[in-house]
């Protein structure tokens, strides 16, 4: 575990605690081989600072930490152990939560300290003065053993309300004894900017010290109070990535960090890092195992996605009249979303997006818009089925349906048996390439049974089917006051391996609207293999 | 369409533009009938003023003011049509667009007014001078015609920062035509709170116009932006549900609205309307079809779930230790993950709600309790299927479950014939006070088969169901990595003309799911006609 280089400037910190604080989100269970892939990507990003844990309090974050000397060069960041101050009565020297701290020979070490008194009194249950001395001991201590010590000051905001001058008195303590940086922290979230900004002032005022903001999301103004408080003078802010973390979460790295270098102009991430910023989101949230937000700021596939046609036409004359900034410094992309609301300007746009050129046809464009809004009308989405409105736009622009197969007829049964279980059985009967094929599977309900009909059918005729899986599926029924009358819309998302495509089907009944839409995922498959269609 | 009571007090306005702004949002496609839904909930949280969509350009929003003024007698809110000013060159009086809001019969009216001159050149192609023009004639026409009328200024504060006066004169021009409020809009969602407050400052001190704060979340800042322009002076917000809009999303309705009543100490919903916040939130997410984010501020699920060790043992101290608010400020609840989720006290309250005396039986309760728990893990949610949780908590009181009829087998078949029509034909086998019952019948789909062919057998011995309705029917999916193979969840909705119930499903596949709700859904019915079980 050596760093090469520091992140951009000492003066100031961009500290991430998605390893500590981020994993105490409802959800969350980090492995150790999950916590070392995160510190790698965390570290290429270029964040100073990755907190790793608590060493000693947990095994896991002990082993942890061995390993990470071990198997990781960090380029950027330096690696932080998170503890407590000793016990109260006794010795930092002699405290063996302190002494593991320094074994995990992290370089930085961050200690907890209470700050709100009341806190100190029931939770830590002993006395103000002796909560100071636990301060002054541990922080010389640590300073003593040559590591670099920062401060958390939990509850400091409630704490401050309560009895601003003890606050006070806990970050004055913590810096004279050698803290390089007290945080003050908003543990539990109740905070508004404007009194993050005042208490931060005040306290830099009187104290002196070198000040670091920890804010967590219950208002919904984490990332607000994190930039409060830098307006302020503080000089170190700790995020957590996609804003993970207890409860509704912590500050989120990602919008804290783009708004100091886009917004501020500050450079607080090596050159080039911001643009590498969508794509660590994303991969950040595929080893914690949950989906990656779709409206995340910056980041979420939506961030940049435009649905009003009064946008797309103004998009067209100039894409930044309706972005606040160029997708791709965050290494997003700008998306328009095709609905009934969109116009011509937002099918052209789509158009270029998909490489098929609409030239300086009027004409076509016009049918395109009519042929979206009547298959809207009727329950057609194409905004999330961006592989169906591909093959809408070719059939208009070839004047025929790409077409690989020829549908016959096809048939699903379900059957409920005494004993409870179900009997799934679908056939279809199909033409491909002059061949009539009748094909039949069972599948664990009749949309699985159809699927795997279809590709039995198929698979022998157009082998490129066989790496096609589908990958999510759902329905939505479109009229709620008609009971099972109702029309039904379904979305199938299909993968290669290499992509994924959504396809939408829309009909009077759940199995019908699933046909059409895995027909268009098999068809779109065999469009992207480059197979010439046959019909 | 009658408003019987105003909002706590016309001096500031909570504003809700989730059925026009809201929808924007990636994935949200709204019928006419959720658009009723959605707005019924939104009076009975007590928003101010509901935006509903832009009639005359939308036929879809043309149809919801009609049947809005018919169907809905508003508790709180004021329904309100969005428009743009009438066109470059021609008169208000003239405006088909401005003749379709007057039209839409709403009593309030948001006229969309270009502040920006960039966009007044680039996407409006007209003068700055006819830009003013065109915004004193609109409102002018409008409050001739005697309706109240708001102007959001489009890009606002990027137009400030272009042309400050020219942005100002916008501002001006529509106050001093009769504009109520003038709103200044992010947007493109680029602002932070300090520009925001120091924007809104100016702005207001300058033009003496009354102000709004319409705020997009591009930063991930929309919260706190708003509450930025109320600091300084503004005295309407607009906000969406659960921040559903455009790109990343709209500022959130339901962490503004708790900010200023809890944080602010001011009165902005009806008394007790605060505590239905959770539920609210809750029930808009499923009309859109958009499972409710479980880290949302104040109404996630985990916004007041605690998971550290350190917290856990404080919180036994004294739960304010590590809350920002009482959860049931809000309708939400404390949860500790590693404790049970269905806890004893919600099971007692809800047998007191179903008037089913549960007593002093600890050992009854914790076996519905252990029921509820493990029908969960399942998929099932009693939380939307009350009747389905009184059929269970029924069955555990009285030792077994209530039935009516007992289900041999069933089968459906679904067939697409060459000429792309569908048979849908179901047969089901029961067995009804000691009778065997076989039936066969046809219907649009799979389901609606099912339901005839179990209505068609039953009804002669059980007449009482003939008045029975589905009125509502969803399917969800819960797991998206499996594609078809996921499990499936069906709530379905049932009256009888003088109430409805809602029963719930999980299977592998949608019709057995299906086949489970409807089962329940039919027994509740005769239960609530006061018919005796048979068996």
């Amino acid at each position: 575990m050596t760093t090469k280089a520091t992140a951009p400037d000492d003066s100031f910190h961009v500290f991430d605690t998605t390893l500590r604080d981020g994993a105490q989100r409802e959800g969350i269970n980090l492995t150790v081989a999950d916590k070392l892939t995160i510190a790698r990507h965390l570290d290429a990003f270029g964040v100073g600072f990755i907190e790793g844990g608590w060493p000693g309090a947990n095994p896991r974050d002990t082993e942890f930490f061995a390993r990470a000397r071990q198997e990781i060069e960090f380029e950027h960041a330096r690696l932080v152990a998170f503890g407590a101050t000793r016990r109260a009565g006794g010795k930092a020297a002699e405290d063996p939560q302190v002494q593991a701290l320094l074994e995990s020979g992290a370089p930085v070490i961050t200690l907890v300290a209470k700050s709100h008194d009341r806190h100190v009194e029931l939770a830590l249950r002993t006395t103000l003065e002796e909560n100071l001395e636990m301060v002054r001991d541990t922080v010389s201590h640590l300073r003593d053993q040559g590591r670099r010590v920062f401060v958390d000051c939990e509850h400091f905001f409630d704490g401050y309300r309560a009895n601003p001058e003890y606050a006070k008195s806990v970050v004055r303590t913590a810096s004279e004894a050698g803290a390089e940086v007290v945080i003050l922290c908003d543990t539990n979230g109740g905070m508004l900017p404007a009194q993050v900004q005042a208490v931060v002032s005040t306290v830099l005022a009187d104290t002196g010290a070198r000040l670091g903001i920890h804010a967590q999301d219950d208002t919904g103004c984490a990332v607000a109070n994190t930039l409060a408080a830098v307006d302020a003078g503080a000089t170190h802010v700790q995020c957590t990535a996609n804003g993970y973390g207890e409860r509704v979460g912590n500050a989120n790295l990602f919008p804290v960090v783009a708004a100091l270098e886009l917004k501020y102009g500050k450079t607080v991430l090596p050159e080039g890092a911001l643009a590498e910023m969508t794509r660590i989101s994303h991969a950040i949230a595929e080893v914690v195992n949950l989906t990656p937000s779709t409206h995340q700021p910056y980041v979420g596939v939506s961030a940049f996605a435009h649905k009003a046609g009064l946008h797309a036409s103004a998009i067209k004359v100039d894409p930044d009249l309706y972005q606040h900034i160029d997708p791709e410094l965050v290494g997003n992309t700008m998306r328009m979303l095709v609905s009934d609301m969109a116009g011509r300007a937002s099918i052209e746009l789509k158009g270029k997006e998909l490489g098929i050129d609409l030239g300086d046809d009027r004409a076509l464009v016009g049918r395109v818009v009519e042929r979206v809004k009547e298959r809207e009308l009727k329950g057609y989405t194409y905004e999330a089925a961006d592989a169906s409105f591909e093959l809408l736009l070719r059939a208009e622009v070839d004047g025929r349906p790409r077409r690989y197969f020829r549908v016959e007829s096809w048939r699903a049964i379900v059957e409920d048996r005494p004993d409870g279980t179900h009997a799934n059985e679908a056939t279809v009967k199909l033409w491909a390439k002059g061949e009539r094929i009748v094909a039949t599977a069972e599948g664990n309900g009749p949309v699985n049974a159809l699927d795997r009909a279809l590709r039995v059918g198929l698979e022998r005729i157009y082998p490129q089917l066989a790496k096609l899986e589908l990958i999510d599926y759902k329905v939505r029924i479109l009229e709620g006051r008609t009971g099972t009358e109702s029309t039904t819309r379904v979305l199938v998302t299909t993968g290669d391996g290499s992509g994924d495509w959504a396809t939408v089907g829309v009909a009077e009944n759940v199995i019908a609207a699933s046909w059409q839409a895995l027909e268009d995922a098999y068809t779109y498959g065999l469009l992207r293999a480059g197979v010439e269609p046959t019909d």
